[in-house]
């Protein structure tokens, strides 16, 4: 994809502003990308707090007017809600506004709003992928897609002209922009991303299920590892949850995969076979260094040198 | 438990010089607990980056020799080397010197060491629950143990004495100390650690026996949660190894509890129940305030701002 320069809007318009949009909001701001900024959410509380944060020059709960005159518009609602909110918005639209979204899974997504839009080819899928377990306005910060990848996803009939634009955006917010079909994203996606979170939410789950004595000497002493995925269990539920119903087939596919794996190695445990429970474990390291090699991880020994850490 | 000075101690053998033994003898050095530190290895490399990074005033790669005159020996070796090890130096032991461990494992290695020992009372097993994913002597660092719990688990014939001196040691190095039985101990840490490692293993090597051209995309796309299974994923194969023979039984029965609850959550998402899902994710994030209340988890988000994150 050629470089292209720093887009600038006259209007935006943000559909939801909570992590992703209100930091996107942060970064149209610092870099000036936009006259203005109109932020919509369903509730006034989380309008008030948008403001408070200086996330918006204007906001309102209808998507409709939300987009009234923009030029560029951004879907940022758990991945259930993009096919409502885009029907909802769809009479407002100017027929050259370019409408772009930041959710996990694509296939799903396109396939909900585009039937809505009044130029499917202005309809440019998205994924920034770059998050914290936080969510709300109040989580928004400017540098959470520094370096990180963003994933387009255009189909056939998409302009290549509002692709180079919300690729522009996406590099002036620091991240590194690559095409890819919504299909694979998604089955990519499934691995990377929304298998681990499963199984963060199924462990701490079953954490949560303990006898009581039990669950908070494991609370107590979480450090040696529960902790890292009490984190990844502690992301915005909704969102999740609208992942894995739309994404269902690759997740299931995944998840038999990953199932079928565990069963080997709790049947080694059993029969202690220790040289294939090393075997493995020296390969997963391999792929740790590979992941560190891809410039996604860090090394955190510095980091741990200087603060206590959650390993053990 | 009374809290007692910092002990001092003559002459201390670090049996294995990785990371926690290594990381002690800095400790040792900077709180001056030790006139002298001698270190015993399997291999002359080791023992020479252990020199090299002023970790020992001797090196040794016989266990009989370096006990020695020692009224201190801390066994830091992979849990399954505990009993033979502790077979090996005891000819040399003075009768009052005190034996204690660093392993994640606890009743297992009582079992393997006491036989061995001249006085059976004078040992105490201990586990400072603090790590990284990093081994070896080059991963030492005097901060590694600050804050962090550690869990004596002496039995009826210990001697309070030993407890209480090895207790004082952990305190000089940032730790707070508690005591409890092994049996309860292997049963906490099953869930708190061994369950999280086994899992994480577990799906990095999912992901390792990929399709080689999808495993090159998880790699460059592990910043959506990925990342922080294959940083637990990259610890010690062989220490791991030890503890999952070792505590088989715990670890089998957390991990049946597990995929139990793994089962519904894969039959939900099948069922397309997004009640139970969203249900479960939200009791999980309360999970995570609980691990945050306890102290033991950082609340990254002012991290995040600092730098580029892991999660998505």
């Amino acid at each position: 994809m050629k470089d292209a320069p720093a887009p600038h809007f006259r209007r935006v318009a943000l559909i939801g502003i909570g992590l992703v949009n209100g930091s996107l909001a942060l970064v149209m701001r610092r870099e000036k990308l936009a006259d203005e900024i109109v932020a919509c959410a369903r509730t006034e509380t989380t309008l008030a707090k948008a403001r408070e944060l200086g996330l918006a020059d204007r906001t309102t709960t209808s998507p409709l007017e939300a987009v009234e005159g923009a030029d560029l518009v951004v879907i940022g609602t758990p991945p259930g809600s993009a096919g409502p909110v885009a029907s909802a918005m769809a009479p407002g639209l100017a027929e050259q506004a370019i409408v772009t979204d930041v959710g996990s899974i694509k296939a799903p997504i396109i396939r909900d709003v585009v039937p809505h839009l009044p130029a499917r080819s202005r309809f440019v899928a998205g994924h920034p992928v770059a998050g914290t377990e936080h969510s709300g306005p109040e989580a928004a910060f400017d540098t959470l897609f520094e370096n990180r990848h963003c994933i387009l996803t255009p189909i056939e009939d998409t302009d290549p002209e509002a692709v180079a634009v919300v690729a522009g955006m996406w590099r002036a917010a620091g991240m590194r922009v690559e095409t890819m079909t919504p299909e694979h994203h998604d089955r990519v996606l499934a691995i990377t991303s929304h298998l681990p979170h499963l199984i963060a939410y199924c462990i701490v789950g079953t954490v949560a299920d303990l006898e009581e004595h039990l669950q908070s000497e494991v609370l107590r002493y979480a450090a040696g590892g529960f902790t890292d995925f009490t984190r990844i269990a502690g992301s915005d539920p909704v969102m999740w949850r609208d992942v894995f119903l739309h994404n269902r087939e690759a997740v299931l596919e995944m998840l038999g995969r990953f199932t079928e794996d565990l069963a080997a190695l709790q049947r080694a445990i059993r029969w202690g076979e220790g040289d294939k429970l090393q075997s493995l474990f020296t390969r997963t390291r391999a792929v740790r260094r590979g992941v560190i090699a891809e410039g996604q991880a860090y090394d955190r020994q510095a980091l741990a040198r200087a603060r206590p850490n959650d390993a053990g």
